[in-house]
C-alpha cells in the first residue's frame, strides 16, 4: 500500500477499498503516515465524500485502534444515546435514568463541552463528589450492578478518532458528513450497545444549519450503525431556540431533575418522554408507542425514574442530597431579572447567541483548558410563541458579579426577535430516521 | 489572519484575497503555518482551483520569499524558456545558443530530472568539467559577458516553492493547474527575464495527457506572466512520441549539437528553429516570422549558433573539445541494434515507455539521489509514420552491459504500435497561446 496513491484515489473521486482505509488508519495511528498526509486525505474526503460502506470501514478501523467494552455481552438490550449537542441540551441526564427505570439498561459515555455547548459531563460535575472519570473496571461494575452508568469519554476508545479530530480541528476539515459520522459512531461502536438513539440537531452553528444538512448526517450514522450491527435510530430535532429554559451547568441539572419529577418545561419534557418511549419500542421492551409512553409516565409519577438517577449518582460517588434538595446545588452569587424591553410575541431566540452569553458568564469554555463555573447561566422565562408585556420577566441571569450580569443584558436582548402577531414555534422533532 | 479560516474559505470555493495568500506563504516559509495545514490548503486548491489573479498572488508571494536576479535590468530584451518536460527534450540546449547567436540575450536556469525525464542540467553534465552550479555573481557575470548562461536552478530563488513542491509530492497535490503554473512561474519571475517562451507538452504522463488539459495550464501561465509584466507565450506541443531520435544524456547532447549544425532529426530540428524564430519576433528583434527564420538559418549555416554554445560551455568550465568532437562525449560500453520484429508503418511510439526503458538503462532516476549514467540511452532509428521492413534497424540500445541491453528489448518493443496502412504523425506544435 502507498499513502500517496490512496490520497490520489480519493482526490480523483474513487471509492477506497476496505483494506486501504484500514491500512491508512492503522499507519496513521502508528505514526507511519504523517499528519500532513492525513490532512490532505481528510480534505480530499471533504471534497469527494465517502459512501456508507467506506464510512463504516473508517469507523471500524478507528474502533480497532483501541479498547472495546462489548456492553451487549453483559446485558441485552442495552441502550446508548448521543446528541450532536445544543444550547440547553440536558436530555441525556433525564432520558438515561428514565429508560433504565423502565427496565432497559443504559451505558453512556459522554464528552466535555467545546465552546458554548457545555457537555453532559460538565453539567453533571455540578454535583459534589461525582466521579465521571471511571476506569474500565469501574464502568463495567457500575453498569452490571445498576444497568445504568453515566461516565466521561475514555481516551482508550477509538484513539485514532481523537488524533484525527485534533488534526481536523486545525486543518479546516471538520465539516464532512462522513468524518463527523465516523467520529461519533467509532466511539459508540467501541462501547458496544445493542441499540443507539441519535439526536441530530439543526438550526444553529452549534450543529448544522438546516434540515437539509442534518438529514444526510442522520442517514449516514443510521446506515453505519446497521452495517456494524447496532440498531440505530436518529431523531432530527430543532435547535432554532434553546432547549428548555435553563442554560448553564447546575441550572440544567436542576431542570433535568424537574423533568424526572414531571415538573419540567413543556418542550424539553415532551422530547425526553418521547425519546424514552421510542427507546422502549426500539428495543422491543414495549410493543408500541402508546404503551411505552404509559410506562414512561408511570416511572415519572412513581418516582422510579428520579430514584434511578439518585442511585447511579450515588454509585459514582456523588452527593445525592443535592439531587433530593436541588437548592443545595451550586448557586451563583448574583441573580438579576432581565425584563422584556417591549410588548409582543417572541418570534425567535437565537440559540447560539444565548449559548455565547452563557459562556461569557463562565458556563462554557473559550479555550480547551478554561475552568467552567458550574453556578452561572441563564433561565429563560418565556419561549418562542409566548406573549410578553413590556417589563415582564424575560431572562433570569445567574452571574458571578453584578458587573458581569449588567454587561451581558444588551447581548442577550439581541438574541430575541419580536412579532406583533401570534407566532407558532417549530416542532421539536422534525423527523425520525430509521434503518 | 487565521490559517484555518483561510483553508475553510478556499474549501468553500471562495476567492482568497491577495493579503491572505501572501500571509499564508510567508507564515509557511517561516514555519508558523504547519505542513499539515498547508497540505489541507493545497488539497482545497486542487478541489476548488484558483483564478489567474489568485495564482499570480501565490506566484509573487513565493518569489518574495527568496532572491531575485532582475536580468532585464542588465540587458533587455532577455529571454527565458521553460519546457514542462518530455522524453528526448533537448530543445533548450539548441534554442538558447541559437537565439543568443541571433543577438537576443538568454538567461536560463534549468532543473534536474525527476523520474524518467532527465533534466537539461543532467544532459549538459555529460560534458567534462562543466559547472552548472553557479553562484549568483558567476551567473550574472557570465550572462553579462556572453548574453547567454545555462545554469542549474538556484535554491535561493523562490524557496517557498521548493518547500511546497516537496510537500505536494508526498500529499497527492501535484496535479493542480494553479499549483503547477505558480511553481513554474515563481522561478521564472525570480530570474526576471523580459520575455518567456513556455513549452507545454501533452500526450504522456510525463506532462499532461490531452490538449484539453494542456490548454488551461498554458493559458494560466501566459496570464500570470502578463500580470507580472513578463511577455509570455506558450507553445502547446505533442509528446505522443519522443522528441527527436536520442533519449539519454550524452546522446541528447550529441543530437543538440547536430541540430545546431543543421544536421539534426527533422522533427526536433524544425521545432527548435521555429521556437527560435518565435522568440526573435516576440522580442521585436525581427519584424516577422519569415525574416526571423532566415536569420535563424543564417546563424546555423555560418556556425555562429554552434560557436555560441561552445563559448558559454567554455565560460562555465566545460571541455569544449567534446563539443567540437562529439565522439569524445561519454560512450556506453555496449551498443546493440534492436530490429523491427515485423513489417509495417510505425503507428505509435509510447514516449513514457521509452523514457522508462531509458531510465532502466541508467539514464534517469528512480529515486531522488540515484546517480545518472550519462552514457546510456536509446537512439530511435525510425519515427511515427515511417515504414520498416522486418529486421530493419528500429532502436539502437546504449547500455552498461550486454545483459542490461538484452533485458530491455521486449520492454522497448511494447512501446511500439504498428499499422498496415500509412500513418500521419501528429504535428509537433498544436497551438501557440499568446497574451
Amino acid at each position: 500500500m502507498n499513502v500517496v496513491q490512496i490520497i490520489e484515489k480519493k482526490r480523483d473521486g474513487h471509492l477506497l477499498e476496505t483494506e486501504e482505509i484500514a491500512w491508512l488508519v492503522q499507519q496513521y495511528t502508528q505514526g507511519e503516515v504523517t499528519d500532513y498526509q492525513m490532512a490532505a486525505w481528510l480534505m480530499a474526503v471533504c471534497w469527494r465524500g465517502m459512501d456508507a460502506r467506506e464510512t463504516r470501514d473508517l469507523t471500524l478501523a478507528m474502533v480497532r485502534t483501541g479498547d472495546q467494552l462489548h456492553l451487549r455481552e453483559i446485558v441485552s438490550p442495552v441502550i446508548d444515546k448521543h446528541s450532536t449537542g445544543g444550547v440547553g441540551d440536558k436530555i441525556t441526564i433525564a432520558v438515561a435514568p428514565l429508560v433504565a427505570a423502565c427496565g432497559v439498561a443504559v451505558g453512556k459515555m459522554t464528552g466535555r463541552g467545546l465552546g458554548y455547548t457545555g457537555g453532559t459531563i460538565d453539567k453533571l460535575e455540578s454535583i459534589e463528589g461525582l466521579r465521571m472519570t471511571l476506569t474500565r473496571e469501574e464502568f463495567l461494575r457500575i453498569f452490571s450492578q445498576h444497568h445504568l452508568v453515566l461516565a466521561g469519554q475514555s481516551g482508550d476508545l477509538a484513539p485514532a478518532d481523537g488524533k484525527m479530530y485534533a488534526l481536523r480541528d486545525v486543518t479546516g476539515t471538520v465539516e464532512s458528513v462522513a468524518l463527523i459520522a465516523s467520529s461519533i459512531m467509532s466511539k459508540k461502536i467501541a462501547i458496544g450497545a445493542s441499540h443507539l438513539l441519535l439526536d441530530v440537531k439543526y438550526g444553529s452553528r452549534v450543529s448544522v444549519q438546516t434540515v437539509e444538512q442534518a438529514y444526510p448526517l442522520a442517514r449516514m450514522m443510521v446506515d453505519i450503525g446497521k452495517l456494524a450491527g447496532i440498531h440505530t435510530v436518529a431523531a432530527i430535532t430543532s435547535m432554532v431556540q434553546p432547549l428548555g429554559n435553563a442554560v448553564g451547568n447546575a441550572l440544567e441539572v436542576k431542570e433535568a431533575l424537574a423533568i424526572l419529577k414531571g415538573e419540567g418545561p413543556q418542550d424539553v419534557t415532551a422530547l425526553c418522554y418521547h425519546e424514552a418511549a421510542e427507546l422502549l419500542v426500539m428495543t422491543g421492551h414495549m410493543p408500541d408507542m402508546e404503551r411505552a409512553e404509559a410506562l414512561v409516565m408511570q416511572a415519572i409519577h412513581t418516582g422510579k425514574a428520579f430514584e434511578k438517577l439518585v442511585e447511579v449518582i450515588g454509585a459514582q460517588g456523588g452527593n445525592t442530597r443535592q439531587l433530593e434538595q436541588p437548592e443545595l446545588l451550586p448557586v451563583a452569587p448574583v441573580r438579576i431579572m432581565l425584563k422584556a424591553p417591549q410588548a409582543g410575541y417572541i418570534a425567535g431566540i437565537h440559540a447560539e447567541m444565548i449559548g455565547i452569553a452563557s459562556m461569557r458568564l463562565g458556563a462554557g469554555r473559550f479555550k480547551k483548558d478554561d475552568v467552567i463555573d458550574h453556578r452561572t447561566g441563564l433561565v429563560l422565562q418565556a419561549k418562542v410563541g409566548e406573549y410578553r408585556h413590556v417589563n415582564e420577566p424575560l431572562v433570569e441571569i445567574h452571574a458571578r458579579t453584578e458587573a458581569e450580569a449588567e454587561a451581558i443584558c444588551a447581548e442577550i436582548l439581541t438574541a430575541y426577535s419580536w412579532s406583533a402577531s401570534p407566532v407558532s414555534p417549530v416542532p421539536l422533532i422534525h423527523e425520525m430516521v430509521r434503518p
